[in-house]
């Protein structure tokens, strides 16, 4: 409890643009986040007043950042399901809970889980070297997509492996991997919720999320001709999820929609890029949610202010020499009712620095919009 | 410019509610508010990461706090006009510039400058004495009102002036004063425009202010039942004024609404609590217009976002106990959909510690929830 204010503090492990915009949620319930950061530069750490310099994966370092927080939560998956065990031990509350994050930080758990649950997933096998792999492919097809159990994302740690001589040079002696089946897909979705430890639940519109190389590039909410069918399917999918897994705060399930209906393809346990949209787009945003789940306040109503929300990614890559306050200048005459997000990151090739939200009524508009303003925020010029 | 990314970087004198949600707006506009603070306890010092601890009269203090920044802007109006132009001599870009924000400083100024320029306000008068408060009064009528020309705010400094004896325990020798003929009126208004160094300007719907005891309780977006003309002159008006004042940010114009028509009130130059509601019920709320607005960057859609809009602050006072948490509990529980602003200031009676926005499509329902989420997070219980 901050003893200045009388409300709850939250610990939020890592200082990314997810801490970051949690923070600006913080501001609006009169908190203030309290952020383990690796570095004062980090995108939260430049904007946060609480902000605790130090290492993820030290013992030393999160259990001092966790004596002053009412609840520990989490930006990314990095923590060591061991340290978060710990945490709990010395009696810090810590949502979610190790026994639910490490469905989302290890992907050998969470097919597992979800197989034993029989939530519809892609056919999957633990393998360990290029001969299990190879096994795989000849039962299942080639290509086949091969992924590290840790430490991947935005297409990190997953190769799609067109033969078994490809699996030979992919595969480290001593780390885990799983191999999947590779899909035939309509298109990807994602179904958002939030869940407090009392239980509740609150669940966004299933959305439609693009990519390009394995990144997340748009978010169009909701799903366009999704039908009502599939669409309370996703939504139900991701509330059973939270509930048999146990996640408090905000799960994000990852979606592939086949012709068969919906397979689960990832998991996260935090706000996620599928859900920005929710900042303008829904009544109670994902960071908003996420913190009033983590703290077992009740939840917001998570429907949509409009019927189309679509937010597109900028990421970082050759400029062409516009420096980016030109670029915001641009972008903001050209698009007045475009809401832009910049996370304070220095640019590097592929790397997500900001987004933009459009709103409005009329999809191909809404989405060609967010798509111009992020390509020109991008690179300072159309597409 | 900050360094680290590429973007300018405001300074806000001033550590308050507005620089609090001023820095909430910077954080996705990429930047990081510098905040002047006179304690590490304010509202916006509590969330902010750049602040620093001064004096806002101290000029030594404000000139070393405007030396990092691009622009500096205010939270108040409390800075004294002479320092601000010596920060302008200094060579600081300061908006609104001294010659503009004067008229917000000095209610003298303010009825002269209106008053040359034509614009409708109450009848009044330079008073220096209860004789001279007399014969006004015995001119317009009784009773009066008295403002001292300096230093009011929330009905401090305005007093209603029943007969020639109360003016004379009211007035302090060497204050300024003016006397205002107390005007017949229907309703308070408020029209809210940002206006950028390069002239162009946003102006959002006129709005309805409900005033208790002096106080603002209220604001309905838009004024409900107000003429396409009257809303109309009162948008024109404020353009008008910010234009001829020469006042770069948000401008707001609080105004009666009389069977005659408009007249000003007030003026305020920053975002002002008739504008809390375009947080959620405008495209661009007012803290990112402001920061647009000094920053000369293109402002953004002020258009509405939801039929009405209803803010309702919550002001301090006794809570009957129950822990400010608690209420928050129970208010998020009832009213999922109310939008909850905190500043984190420790309550005072009439003291504005937060406040709610509640949207929606029926103003009478938007209203009562409104009251209601705002009158149970001040009490703890409905009234």
């Amino acid at each position: 409890m901050d003893v200045r204010t009388g409300l709850p503090v939250v610990g939020m492990v890592g200082a990314g643009q997810l801490a970051r915009m949690t923070h600006q949620a913080a501001i609006a319930l009169g908190q203030s986040l309290r952020i383990l950061a690796q570095s004062a530069q980090d995108g939260a750490a430049l904007v946060a007043a609480d902000v605790v310099i130090g290492e993820h994966t030290s013992y030393e370092d999160v259990h001092a950042f966790a004596a002053g927080c009412d609840v520990v939560t989490f930006d990314h998956e990095h923590v060591p399901t061991d340290l978060i065990r710990s945490l709990t031990a010395a009696g810090h509350a810590v949502y979610p809970a190790a026994d639910a994050l490490v469905h989302a930080q290890d992907k050998l758990v969470m097919r597992a889980a979800l197989s034993k649950a029989g939530v519809p997933c892609p056919a999957w096998a633990t393998v360990s070297s290029a001969e299990d792999v190879a096994a795989f492919g000849d039962q299942y097809g080639w290509p086949v997509v091969l992924k590290a159990a840790r430490g991947g994302y935005d297409g990190r740690g997953v190769w799609t492996v067109p033969d078994a001589t490809s699996a030979e040079t992919l595969i480290e002696p001593g780390r885990a991997y799983l191999v999947e089946e590779r899909v035939s897909i309509r298109r990807e979705l994602a179904a958002l919720v939030a869940r407090s430890p009392f239980g509740q639940v609150a669940v966004w519109p299933v959305v439609e999320t693009v990519q390009e190389d394995g990144i997340c590039v748009q978010v169009i909410a909701p799903a366009p001709g999704l039908s009502a069918e599939l669409a309370g399917q996703g939504a139900l999918l991701a509330v059973r999820l939270a509930d048999e897994l146990g996640v408090v705060g905000v799960l994000a399930v990852e979606m592939f929609e086949t012709e068969d209906g919906l397979l689960v393809n990832e998991l996260a346990m935090r706000p996620h890029n599928s859900g920005h949209w929710t900042i303008e787009g829904s009544r109670t945003s994902q960071f908003e949610q996420h913190l009033r789940a983590v703290l077992d306040y009740p939840l917001g109503s998570p429907s949509m202010t409009v019927p189309w929300a679509v937010m597109a990614n900028i990421l970082g890559g050759p400029d062409g020499g516009m420096a980016l306050d030109e670029r915001v200048h641009h972008a903001m005459a050209r698009w007045p009712d475009v809401k832009l997000h910049l996370y304070g990151k220095a640019p590097r090739p592929g790397r997500k620095v900001g987004h933009v939200t459009a709103l409005g009524t009329d999809l191909a508009e809404v989405r060609a919009r967010a798509s111009a303003a992020a390509a020109y925020l991008q690179q300072g010029g159309h597409t």
